[in-house]
């Protein structure tokens, strides 16, 4: 459960009880975000069945990570494993698990975010559960997917602060509801655009003669480029673009998660994931040589559920390629939004060897978005 | 503004009197692409040596399409190969020649666009045209670069009416300098967010610091998506936008072509073309089922270049993989702009079937990208 | 045109008169390959509504060139699709429609093989045959896929000897049936490991424990390596293999069609396309740099059509990946059959400049391939 | 004649003198592989500056496992990384670090072998052994190349024995010179084709008129299939192949790892990756759906370092592609002849719950291998 305390607290919004967010989200404040409908809460747990679950580490004055686990759905996932696809935009990262899923179609375990140099103790936590969980006795091999993206320079990185247990632990948290965006779990020492980044999450709902399927977004905000917010320069406006400010280094990556209920095989599926890196680039992304910019799609469908027993054939109802189309334009808008949700939600950061990082300045960049657009 | 002249104006080519370019460019108007500088011409042709030429057939009442031939370099380009690279955006489209490409990392012809059922006739013209190239008397393989997109909505696409020779015409009309753009080439009847699309390019010079190289990109716009231009939502301020309007149909295609003279071998080529969709996405393109969207890159340079007989090893520079992203953003912003540049040019057609599209109404979207932006 | 007779001549199937085989097939020579029964026919026909058509083009003394179409199905191949896969073994030659295929996992036209130099003849051929079949009047995009291997060493392959109307004679000439194989079709002209190569087929029925599927594969020749026979050294034994042998080039092409009953999608059908490389290897075959080597792979099963009319969900029956081991090896064994196939059929030729190349020399061999092996 | 020490000698764990090889080589025995020459000492140490590093944890009545470690120079590979590229001949397995060598074209890391639960194990310690590397104080990112294969039928894998800090033990003990085979490091506890499998290495050196180059290859061999040594079927001959046998189940994995000195870069060392499953085809492998078969390729040649402080341009000379042959046809002949040294090294080896695999029968199949083949 996630009883780690939020950065925002300060502007309380959300003690406890209430729907957890500190910050208005974009949305709310008028910014808006393409045609397609968001889903009731906005967040990839739209998609029935998913959870998400952050593990959050913000420990004295040089620890700045943590991790975000998401779960396809809530039954034995090594048992009933789901089809999915990777698609990778750029690919100096170290996405674990990549080859198998993009072999045999499917997912085996929850997908796991984190720091770049606690891989290893993703792979290892997401294994043991595995290995433990009810069911999966005789279990000797576990495709683990953990992607991550460098924290490092809020986070003492090199300290290798995440531990399998801890992976364990953002796992169990996990839950289906509203998700907690900004600086939590993977994102709790990112940085995006120079400004503090996070985790954001966004979600469309199609319209029923478009199919009435949802699509969610979550990201691992950790780039740069030249910010673009609902179309507006807010980059140059505010003087921070590539090759200008110190801070907005373009490098660094992005983490893009997106579940759909569809019913879509990996094929369609890694077509989805193509477009998430069309919605990154509309907020001036630009994948840049230092970036690790990977995509995991998955569906939730329960018509095309995997058991790990494949004895049997599978029947499948699958979208015709011609169908695809609403899908496409629903996974660019939600991950646009998703990253601009995760810069609103992130707070100013002080991190490693003192360090700030500071937030992106809503209240001033709130008029472009809102009046400028009429 | 654009007060060159055209190339073929001198060599009487097509009809004088039809004023092809109606409109200014974007650029020219005011409205603004991103931070990096342009090129001189803003054009392909901005990287030295690279030719570029059309072949209009506006015959009729049905026929509305063309040749579009983009060359590397003035020599034979068969016995002095280019470092060269294909991105798939969407494989709707059958851009012949791309698994050599990819295989041997080079380009060995003139690249070729044309509509989608002239294909045969584009591979042909090049094949034809390379065997008969001095030096290439023992030539027993060529491996023909022909994209396309589908025009089949203002011209008689089944009449199959472009030939070898066309083809070969505008091989070798080619030229540097300054490049129509609109309704040419290629690009005669193609139809972009429900607009009247065409050829368009642009280009980006490097500052010295960021290593001083130029790349250029040329489109062939016939796509669809959620129209936006300088991150203005004209398309849905003109309530022309997907799933709600009958010509915009999202369907369609992009073919990109990128060029540049610094020092880039296939794998960074690769990189490069990846991006080039980045660009497409910053102006609503949503590469939707239906598209065939692909980017061909090469580099110019001429220490890269691959001789046909290959007995000697090669001598190379090439940029380490940390110099790119400049290059990277270069693609991105010269994509839009080129994109947005095919609108502008473009005028209303009226093809096949008396079907009438109309071009974009810059007058009335002008003032949104200019004073909007401030 | 192929008015030659089949090796089983034997078993008393075609009869006729010309015995225009001079050699039988290895198979029913006592030569051995793998440990799978083959289909009835040992030919890509042995898959249920698989149609093979030749048009060989031997004139005069320097066109040894041809085509060969192979369909998946009778009936409307554009409106009915096959799930489809291409693998690019080695991609130094021209393989058109490979992107569409991948993209969209499905094939809409006959493969068509021909020499490098006619691919657009292919092209042309396919879609003027799509085009003006009953019912496609309104299709106006054409997805052709054309391999090719280089057969200019015996053809006069610069001289485009064929054209789009034979084309459609090989497509229209398809049967079901027994297969010619050696020099025809596609395969008039080809040279493999130094011997006179061409098409060859073969095919494997699965036990009915495995699944009770057929796998039929049939090549197009015209490649190089260290040949090797059912295990035995041949190419050693007769002092033809690489960096020895003038002949023996090691270069050229194979360009290998599997077709199956299985109800396999494009991923699976991807992953056994990529076995075809394997059975290569075990021919001795190198995919040496100047070899294009391809591999369409497709499924007829009536469960897995494609509609063009895309607008209901497809429902699947699919194996799932743990059944696909047995269609490996069935892809394995056969494409190493079809090989061997191929020389075993092909017969000394001369052809262009009064170049002869010789046949396998089987009966030398054969002692080597039956004695030895117990 | 390699007269290095075998780890498994009785648990004796590496005792220096004694004459560890209990079965001689199979080339010293008589069995021929190819045409090329073999280098020095048969092995991928004979890549100039390649070490090889084995852990082998061979304890109690269950533990079957170890690590392998490979380095590609004696420097600090972070600071002076290497050409490289990936194949994915089956990709139902775990290599880590995959995309980003794909991305960047190199290679930081040493590579590590390990078994499938112990793959987090390998990137810890790969990333511990490259952050305490003098030079690399500052480093925040390492791409550890960890593949593994599952050896859970006589190790207890569930219980997850490697450690961190025993990956770094196999990356210290690395050395040049002879490379152990068999049960040692991560072929400990490896079955292939039915009987004992294993580490396996073996060369090629070219002539001085094909380049002069050595590529060396070093695999753990743990798949099935239909053995075949030498083109003869040993695995028919003794009745244990696929479908027939109990242990011979097909699955199972190949690691591959590809040395060579010739001046390739990422693209054709792609190339040649690809070129290692066909030397797996010829000993009867089949790539099952179970099987993980990756292939690492890297250059060693000193003029293709690739520093990581990134400043400056690289200056290369690099094999032109119509040199690669030679070299492809080296893999596939090394690739062959490592597995079938893996099976000759390896012993009978008893595991987890007393289960016994006997190791291949040398004597029994010598004759078959020797004598049938003259």
């Amino acid at each position: 459960m996630s009883n780690f305390v939020y950065p925002f607290l300060g502007l309380c919004f959300l003690a406890l009880s209430i729907p957890s967010i500190a910050q208005d989200r974009p949305r709310e404040l008028g910014v808006k975000f393409g045609i397609l409908p968001a889903g009731q809460l906005n967040a990839i747990t739209d998609v029935s069945g998913v959870k998400v679950g952050h593990f959050t580490k913000n420990q004295g004055e040089h620890i700045r990570t943590g991790v975000t686990a998401i779960l396809p759905h809530g039954d034995n996932v090594f048992q009933q494993k789901v089809p999915a696809a990777v698609f990778v935009g750029n690919g100096f990262g170290k996405l674990a698990g990549t080859t198998q899923v993009m072999e045999l179609g499917n997912l085996e375990s929850p997908i796991i975010l984190t720091n770049t140099l606690s891989v290893a103790a993703g792979i290892e936590g997401v294994v043991k559960y595995t290995l433990e969980q009810k069911g999966n006795e005789s279990v000797q091999s576990v495709n683990a997917v953990v992607g991550e993206t460098n924290d490092g320079y809020l986070n003492d990185i090199r300290g290798m602060h995440i531990s399998a247990e801890e992976v364990i632990q953002a796992i169990e948290s996990a839950e289906s509801g509203p998700v907690d965006e900004g600086n939590v779990g993977a994102g709790t020492g990112t940085i995006c655009f120079g400004w503090k980044g996070g985790i954001g999450t966004s979600s469309r709902k199609l319209p029923e003669e478009l199919g009435g399927f949802t699509v969610g977004v979550l990201v691992q905000s950790n780039f740069g480029g030249n910010l673009q917010i609902s179309g507006v320069p807010v980059g140059e406006k505010l003087g921070k673009y590539p090759f200008k400010d110190a801070l907005e280094k373009s490098d660094g990556s992005c983490m893009i998660v997106i579940a759909t209920d569809a019913p879509v095989l990996d094929r369609n599926l890694e077509r989805m994931a193509k477009r998430a890196l069309m919605g990154l680039a509309k907020t001036g992304g630009i994948a840049s040589n230092g970036s690790g910019d990977y995509v995991i799609a998955f569906s939730t469908n329960q018509d095309l559920r995997i058991p790990y027993s494949e004895n049997e054939d599978l029947f499948f109802r699958e979208l015709p390629n011609s169908k695809m189309t609403p899908l496409f334009m629903a996974v660019i808008e939600a991950t646009e939004e998703a990253i601009i949700n995760s810069l609103f939600a992130a707070e100013e950061m002080t991190g490693k060897e003192g360090r700030i990082v500071p937030n992106l300045p809503v209240k001033t960049i709130l008029p472009w978005l809102i009046d400028e657009k009429k």
